[in-house]
Formats: C-alpha cells, sequence, structure tokens
C-alpha cells in the first residue's frame, strides 16, 4: 500500500520543478488534481522540511533548498559516480573533451558526473540534466546492453524527438543498438542539440547488468571527425571496462560477455 | 496542521542522507521512531517516486536520482544563482581565485553556485555543500546584515567548532559581525578548514534584506596576503553590489544604507 499523501507530495515538487518557478495553491491543487485545503496542508509540511519555500511577495510556492542538499547527498552516497571520479578526468584530459557520467531512470539518462574539457572555455555543468535515452549515446549504450523485456519496454514507450537527427523509428532504433552491442559503444550525432555529439559505453557491476555509462561529449566536428571518431570510441570503451571491473564487473562483462 | 506522513517521509530522506548510503527497515524505523510497516509503507512510496532505490544485493535504501533532478531544478529556478553567474565568472577570472554563491538556511550556509579559478587544478565542485554559518565568511556576510532578532537567535544557537580557528564565542562573533557591518564584507581564515580562507559580502534584493552572499575561496597564504586582502575585499564589494542591483536591491541597499 503506497501512502497516498506522500505520493501528492512528490507530485506537487515534481510540478513546481516541471512547470516553472513559482505556483499558488489553487494552480497546484488544479494541476494534481486534489481540494486546496489538502494541498495547502501539504505545502506547510513541504514548508516546515524545507523541501518547498514561500515567496514573500507573491505567496507562491518554490523547490526548497532542502532538495539540493539531498541531491547532492544522492551523488556522494552513488557508487557509480564517486568511482567515475578519476577515470572521467582521466577521460577528459586524454581525449581532451568533456565527459559525462550517466544512469537510466525510467525513460531518461540522468547526468551524475560531469568533467569538464580540459582546455574549454566557460562551460555548464550538466550534472542533473535529464534526457529520453533514444537522444544520446550513452542512453543508447545503457538500454542495449539492458535485459530483454526491459529493452522491448523502452522501445515500445515514447520516444521522443528533439532535433531533426533523433531516431524514433522503433526497428532503426532496435538496430542501432544491435550494432551498439558488437562494437561495445554508442554514438550519438546531433541527436539531442544541434551541433552535438556523444560516443558512449556502458558500465557494468557485478551482477553483469549496466549500472549508467560514461562517454564524451562535444562538438560534432570535433568528436566524429574521421580520425578522431575511432580514437575516440577506443579510449571511452577502455575507461568504460576499467570502470566496470571497479565497480566488481567480472573480466567477461560487457560487450564480448553478454 | 502538518501532514505526519509526509513529514515522517522526509525525515527518512534526512536519515538516508546523513547516516550513510544504505539503510535498512529496522535502522530507519529505530531511528525516526516509527513502527517498521509504516516505514515499510513510507519506503514503498518514496521508491515508486524514485526518491529512494532498494539495493538489490543487501535489501537496504539508498536516495533516489528524482533527488538529484529536483536539487537542480531548484538550482534553476533560484534567482540569486541564475543571476550570479557571470558575475561569478567575471569575479573569478578578475581575483583568479574560485568563486561560491550561497544562500542561509536555517543556521548554515548552503553552496548553490561555484565558479572555479580559472587556472586552477582538480577542482571538486561543492554547489550543495552545507556549512555552519559562523566558520565561514559567506555566512558571517549573511548574518551580519539579517533583520536583529534572527541574528541573535542565531547568535544564540549552537556555534559548531570546526577547527582550531573556529569562533564559537558569541560576543567576538558579535563584534564580528558588527565589523562586518562596517566594512561590508566578512573574512574567515582557516575557520572552516585549516589552510583554507575566504572573503564575501552580502548580496541584497528589493527587500533590502541579505538573500545571500557571493565570496572567494582559496588557499590562505594566497587569498589574505598582506596586499591581496584588501584588493581582494573590493573586488568582492563591487561584484556583491552589482549582484544585488541586478536582483532589484536599492543603489542604498548594503553596507552604508543599513
Amino acid at each position: 500500500m503506497l501512502v497516498q499523501s506522500v505520493r501528492r507530495a512528490s507530485k506537487i515538487l515534481q510540478e513546481l520543478a516541471v512547470a516553472g518557478p513559482r505556483l499558488g495553491v489553487s494552480e497546484l491543487a488544479e494541476r494534481i488534481g486534489v481540494a486546496k485545503p489538502t494541498v495547502h496542508a501539504l505545502l506547510r509540511t513541504l514548508e516546515a522540511e524545507k523541501l518547498v519555500v514561500q515567496d514573500v511577495e507573491t505567496g507562491k510556492y518554490l523547490l526548497g533548498p532542502a532538495l539540493l542538499h539531498l541531491g547532492n547527498a544522492y551523488l556522494d552516497t552513488h557508487l557509480l559516480r564517486t568511482r567515475s571520479l578519476t577515470w572521467a578526468d582521466s577521460l577528459a584530459s586524454r581525449a581532451n573533451e568533456a565527459v559525462w557520467v550517466a544512469v537510466l531512470t525510467g525513460d531518461r539518462v540522468l547526468v551524475v558526473h560531469h568533467a569538464f574539457r580540459p582546455q574549454g572555455t566557460v562551460q555548464i555543468l550538466e550534472v542533473g540534466a535529464s534526457i529520453p535515452w533514444n537522444t544520446c549515446a550513452l542512453g543508447k549504450a545503457i538500454v542495449a546492453f539492458t535485459g530483454e523485456a526491459d529493452r522491448e519496454a523502452l522501445l515500445a514507450g515514447e520516444l521522443p524527438v528533439l532535433t531533426g537527427a533523433s531516431i524514433n523509428d522503433r526497428d532503426q532504433l532496435a538496430d542501432q543498438l544491435e550494432q551498439v552491442r558488437r562494437v561495445g559503444y554508442a554514438v550519438e550525432d546531433q541527436e539531442s542539440a544541434l551541433g552535438d555529439a556523444g560516443i558512449a559505453a556502458p558500465v557494468f557491476d557485478r551482477s553483469g547488468l549496466p549500472v549508467g555509462a560514461i562517454g564524451l561529449v562535444g562538438p560534432v566536428e570535433r568528436l566524429l571527425a574521421e580520425q578522431a571518431r575511432e580514437t575516440h570510441a577506443i579510449l571511452v570503451r577502455e575507461v568504460a571496462r576499467n570502470l566496470s571491473r571497479d565497480l566488481g564487473a567480472a573480466r567477461t562483462a560487457g560487450p564480448r560477455g553478454v
């Protein structure tokens, strides 16, 4: 049995995260389909826990600072993330590109670590970003090695289109995943943002299933240039395998072992 | 009226954040003083909302990925943080030091933005870090300009000691805050970590009250050296004032206006 008020409180937080910074009691009541007095009591409780704050001027509600603290604690206790720090730094400096580490949550990948490109200009930290799995190399790398039932469910689900290059044809995606299983890495060619490319490989733990992926992200001209592409892919696959061993994966896990 | 089950769910998340990565149902029941079946129902609800995950091997619970997503959404909707991005970058490059932007939550400051030192070596992102207000320049800068009642309450509260240089004498701290109000910036000399120093100034919005602080963080030898200290302080105060204007503060807000 699930606890209804906790579900509703979570829906309030999600609405505030998605719908915008400031919502009032009436707007929230309408969005989550619950009576205003109930929403009011939930908001006051969330406020006491610093999970939301009320804007003094407008009386509307915003997400609260406790969420940042909890989100940070999630990162600190996340084994893949903590183990990936040095590997990501080493990959970033060897490839001279930015590195992302991500996990699959639902049908999106969540970036849990971002190592900046060493000689880069101003870069925006993308930790916490969430991207449809089918539009990025990280997502395809994970899903390719996920159990068949889960993979079929993801392929049968919603496949968002973010750019003209996004792939939302199931058969074409299934073929790509088959290819990822053969070569051990996945490629994204401007499928989530124009001009951006990615190369990623799955990371396994001792269960033999992927716990996430690590990969390079950068301009398509640099990342997927004729020669660079293969060099990058080999680097990414090697670092992903080392990180997997760090997490207790068997030597045979991954591309050849599945 | 607060909603008890939501409070308990929040306590579970806090316990998992503080007490360590993995706790079982019995441990959690004991820590928050609630019967095991209740905790179990709360955990299943939190799990359905991806706020916690259950470790497959041990059956214990960890914080879930939805928290990272919500924490990131908090940052994106946080006005001080979004407005501070360019100011922090500019301060970091002018001072060639790392810059932190923080808010006060309870009796701790929470780092909401961290601009790396431009020519620095590997740096760990400190966004989400939380520090007792009395041990850092950011906290002292905010509290100095907070309303008198709140300031007295903070001075009367717990004043943690993190290093031999931490100040937990109320009179001494009150004197320091008086000094901060006079000069418009606060200094930390190894009060939260040996070897580290900070210089910070308060940021105001149109309410005339501080919404946070911005400051430099770095090795004490570099930050507080005879000449550097004053140059840094002037820079920090200037950037804090510009950021305040960006947030709608009156020209007179801050040191001279209070």
